[in-house]
């Protein structure tokens, strides 16, 4: 069983009364520094600032009354934490978050703002999952997982179907690639539009934080079957790119979203998802 | 002789081909911070970064072929030196531009790449009024005021048309205050609907550099006719509204845009045009 185009298309009509149909956004002096004509799918004006909304919403919005009324549940420390809380409090259900004790600022407010009831733990991977099995097995909530479910790709997936709706003949769309999510549901979307997924070349010490996970076996077998192409961007690349963005396009994008700007550069006519714009403006790379 | 709301719409038929048609712009944080549902019309992504194309656009294409062929001129620092280098590029004319010689390097950068012949002068008003004059005497160019001019009012004034097409039953439209010509342009599209300038309180040592001018009698008589309010933003609310407007609407405008949303605040369902964003990276007061 996997992700099909009739999932996207199921999933865009169910979350169309909750996400923002963002806009795409164009500026002449970036497409002159990235030698190309660049189409921004702006996904970082989504509510909760970033895609991860969109396969929230479908995931929370997919469940019956009664799973619902168990909440859900999930580990992260980044956008997609925000988002189901943000998605669970548009329901009325709960959230539950697991989070690391040392969560950036930001990230942890917009969490606290969506009313979700958070949990910390260290920061391993394996704590996080302990403590999230604890908080599934006490709450019966169900987990979204923040790309390894369909649900949600299948919501990430609807990015692009607006993107190409609005902007037609792309030679390529990019999008940054991490767990897969974003990638693998654009990928469904554009076809046969190939997608190209950008990654820092460094994961584990990039700026970009919200790429450090690798993909799932669901999540690689969706890009090999659509012949995805990843591109890796180092952090000079991705720090040139963010700021392009922030001076030619007046758009405040995360570094995680910058990769695939860096890699978008002299691909012709070509769609980037502008994946987030949680960004801490104390910590600028510029 | 004053410019009416026939003047706005025959700029608005006369421009559209060469200008960007901005977003409305929307994010649920910022109103939080705002304590209002605000939307953005977004001129700093119109072309050149700032609403000035507009009336530079609007003048540039009112003149004949005999006057075009003639150039245009005019002295400016800021982002109406860069609008109508390209106006005046984008028909095909010279554009002759008086700047000090301190002048800040991307605005700068931004009127060479346009292709426009610059000629430098001292920093101070009688200096470049004199080198102005110099120029046109020399080239029979025509001037374009940055906002004392009939055709640059009523292109700005477009901007608001476009917003009020997109919005319907706005309380009041806010727009940052200096020489006038947003403002005005904007009162005359808006009535009946209310309009504030927002100015900052100590013009000439205010980070909003854009907005060190104060009115000129056409301009001050428009405020008055259209009974538009004017607000005082201190430096702090300043700083304030302009990380707001970059964190929460994830916008990169520049300070003399952040006056107007500044003064936002607590007015309900409120426009604000965010007049540019040509801001330099490397000197942000956060």
């Amino acid at each position: 069983m996997t992700v099909t185009r009739a999932d996207v298309e199921q999933a865009a009509e169910r979350i169309a009364p909750f996400v923002r149909h963002t806009p795409v956004l164009r500026a002449d002096a970036f497409d002159e520094w990235a030698d190309a004509s660049v189409y921004v799918k702006a996904e970082h004006l989504q509510r909760g600032g970033a895609f991860k909304y969109r396969g929230a919403t479908n995931a929370v919005q997919s469940l019956s009354d009664t799973a619902a009324s168990r909440g859900v549940a999930a580990h992260s420390s980044g956008n997609h934490a925000g988002a189901l809380a943000l998605a669970a409090s548009v329901r009325g259900i709960p959230a539950y978050v697991v989070m690391p004790v040392d969560v950036a600022a930001p990230k942890l407010a917009a969490v606290e703002r969506a009313g979700a009831r958070i949990t910390f733990c260290e920061n391993s991977l394996e704590a996080r999952r302990a403590k999230l099995a604890e908080v599934l097995d006490r709450t019966g909530a169900q987990e979204v997982h923040p790309f390894d479910d369909e649900r949600v790709i299948a919501g990430a997936g609807t990015a692009a179907l607006e993107l190409l709706a609005e902007v037609s003949e792309l030679d390529v769309i990019v999008t940054p690639v991490g767990g897969g999510g974003l990638c693998s549901g654009t990928s469904i979307s554009a076809a046969p539009t190939p997608v190209v997924g950008a990654a820092p070349l460094s994961r584990a010490t990039s700026m970009a934080d919200g790429l450090r996970t690798g993909l799932s076996e669901r999540t690689a077998a969706i890009l090999r079957a659509h012949d995805v192409e990843t591109v890796v961007v180092d952090e000079p690349q991705l720090v040139e790119a963010m700021r392009a963005v922030w001076e030619h396009l007046k758009q405040v994008i995360e570094p995680s979203a910058a990769v695939a700007f860096a890699a978008a550069r002299g691909r012709g006519r070509v769609g980037v998802i502008a994946s987030g714009g949680n960004v801490d403006l104390d910590a600028l790379p510029f």
